[in-house]
């Protein structure tokens, strides 16, 4: 819309400005000048993200007979961050301007000067990302521990716990949501780099064979690209890259991420792992299998970043169409299925109908209310935050209890009786 | 269930011991000696747990056009919590044993004597509850911050953006459910005390008037009650108790619990606040009215502990009938809606025509799948985890397509017919 965008702005700029404006996503504890790394989701976002986890777990989960959920806890025995490995080995090597004293990731910079003033650059060295936390009742007896810096360990420590009160057997996997920390030495790109992020990641338990290990890599690297084509987004925009030896992290014995094109890059936004038996062997647990062997599974891993889902729905799904924004999500992801308006907002007669209309879809999707300027300036209200459709009650519903039924993306419109609404719309939305 | 309960276990005793055999709860780090005040959530807690959260969310969001949601960072800028009040006043009083020096919360102990040695004890000094957490890149750039203490805060700082970025008008609410964090000097009661928690809360801000603080402090009180209620809660259970001038949090004008009769006495799960415009005022946020007149709202608060109520439900709906043990949980709130067996685990045509009625209901809702053992023993290990309905499938399905359906509380038989069973079973979950 010419009326909030300069055609000077990029697309990350017109993304983060129209994230704050309509309320997914804004800068965190902003009042107070922010505070880098962390990012508030605002009444659009909230709705957004939790749609993609609820997508995300009635795929993972609910649609499978050999996988179970966990919620462990962010904050874990430090010992867990020992025996992992992370205390020592997860790291990002690091550099520091000798002028400016400002500091990069080695890894991101080129060449041996600092990008913001040119001075030179230290020797890099490891820089821990485990966020350390202060626990206990006084000052002298505080213990540090770490906020976790994945929440894999959780379905690790947890593994005999499942096994043993569950039925399930290897394979199987164990489902997880959850928040994550990572002091990164450069936050940025929007909420791409955050030092709060959270996760969805499935731990899929194997016995330790690695032809078995290849065949559900390559089952879950299929399954988790085709989860994110499932809710519209763009084949071109994605691709597989499969981690070099020595970009692999401690754990990995072999690495593919899917990659989207952002405006800033082709990124990382969730990796396919073989951590073999790294993990369990870490924390000294084996597997008793029901013909009496015993071995410590091999681990695939699936793990996505739901901040970095949530963002790159939104890039992709965002459309400039003349003055007009939209964007084209998935219905299943959008933070309203459906808005409703009067025709006219000083006709009761109008209002009231509009309002029966409004209390009916109600009670079955998150809907909108709009009764402000004209239809025109309505819908383009609506498509800029993705509702797929829009629902005007005029003087023909007063005759014929009928609403015009208004497409989102095809801007085309229909009539339907407002006793059919209700099912029509759970059939697109659920089809 | 005589196998596993010894008479002489209380009955915290016997939901901890359910809780972790059956995958509801589990120690956190537990393979690591625990954590104190740590929990992780099994594959039936975290249905549980995300069927408490949803509903809230139906119930305060999505049931209500004056209320949206909000999800903001766990970390925040440490001015949110110099501001708050919270680094000053966000204490309990703590004292010492001096021969053993464990550490007790004042109000907690009676008398002078250690409760673990009978030694004596110190005069209580205050003790902040604000978890700390450094934040930063190098270990001399490290800034010390705090782990929120309640989500709240979230919503007040974020106050001027929703207001900004929704079509929302005072009165209104902001939604909202996370994780907090308290450096709790004695956790216990398995996950009453926990020093990490979640909660789901709801900032409503009116105009700043007595009267309609009154109002609606009475009508959050009723709404959040009825709520429990509507979910199964026993009445005799549960009651208000409104705090005494000294106890009140440092926020609060007024506040009033909502308590549970836990087998560890009545104790606090919800409590409604009216906090005036302490919060706003002290983040110097004010608020511009459409006829112009400039005031700063006051807000009533609902802050529930969605731990704290998954115990109670817990808690609640444990029944005892002969050698039976039930969790007579809401189906709402039930990590499994239905199981499906095959009367006999050994006859092909049986368990595949089982497989097809678990494959369509599965389509539908959470669905747990039995051939082991009896049907008797199948029926008792479901009531045990609160499945509402169990399905058989036997020889005469075979012949016209209809299946046992068993009900959970009253044991009740009847038989229904495959191809209505979805639909039957949808209208019992939602009616």
């Amino acid at each position: 819309m010419a009326l909030y965008y300069n055609q000077d702005m990029d697309l990350m700029e017109k993304i983060t400005a129209l994230a704050k404006r309509r309320g997914f996503i804004y800068q965190g504890s902003e009042i107070y000048g922010g505070f880098s790394g962390f990012w508030d989701y605002g009444p659009l976002g909230v709705e957004l993200k939790n749609n993609i986890k609820k997508e995300w777990w009635k795929s993972m989960v609910y649609g499978r007979e050999d996988v179970v959920g966990l919620d462990s806890a962010i904050i874990m025995n430090p010992k867990v961050w020992e025996a992992s490995g992370h205390v020592e080995a997860f790291t990002d090597p690091l550099v520091e301007c000798k002028v400016c004293h400002h500091r990069f990731r080695a890894d991101k910079v080129e060449g041996n000067a600092c990008p913001d003033c040119g001075g030179k650059l230290t020797e890099p060295k490891k820089f821990n990302l485990l966020t350390e936390v202060y626990v206990g009742t006084t000052e002298e007896g505080k213990e540090k521990a770490y906020l976790r810096g994945e929440i894999t360990q959780g379905a690790f420590v947890n593994f005999k716990n499942v096994v043993d009160s569950t039925r399930i057997k290897i394979p199987f996997g164990i489902a997880q949501i959850g928040k994550a920390f990572r002091n990164e030495i450069t936050a940025g790109n929007f909420t791409f780099r955050s030092r709060e992020f959270e996760q969805m990641e499935l731990e899929y338990f194997i016995k330790p064979e690695a032809k078995e290990a290849e065949k559900m890599f390559e089952f879950w690297k299929k399954a988790r690209m085709n989860w994110y084509l499932s809710l519209g987004m763009s084949k071109g925009n994605l691709r597989f890259r499969e981690h070099e030896n020595q970009e692999r992290a401690h754990y990995a014995a072999k690495a593919e991420d899917i990659e989207y094109q952002a405006p800033f890059g082709w990124s990382e936004f969730e990796g396919i792992h073989n951590r073999t038996d790294y993990d369990l062997k870490n924390h000294g647990l084996a597997h008793k299998d029901e013909d009496g062997s015993e071995y410590t599974p091999w681990v695939i891993e699936t793990s996505g970043g739901v901040d970095r889902a949530a963002l790159f729905f939104l890039i992709d799904s965002y459309h400039e169409e003349k003055e007009r924004v939209i964007l084209k999500l998935h219905p299943k992801l959008a933070p309203y299925k459906v808005a409703v308006f009067p025709l006219l907002a000083n006709k009761a007669d109008l209002v009231k109908e509009a309002k029966r209309v409004f209390d009916i879809l109600k009670s079955k999707f998150p809907v909108a209310w709009d009764d402000r300027g004209n239809i025109g300036k309505r819908y383009f209200a609506q498509d800029e935050i993705g509702t797929p459709w829009c629902v005007t009650v005029d003087f023909t519903t007063l005759e014929d209890e009928t609403v015009t039924l208004r497409d989102r993306d095809s801007t085309k419109q229909e009539r339907v009786a407002i006793d059919k609404l209700p099912q029509y719309l759970e059939n697109k939305l659920y089809s």
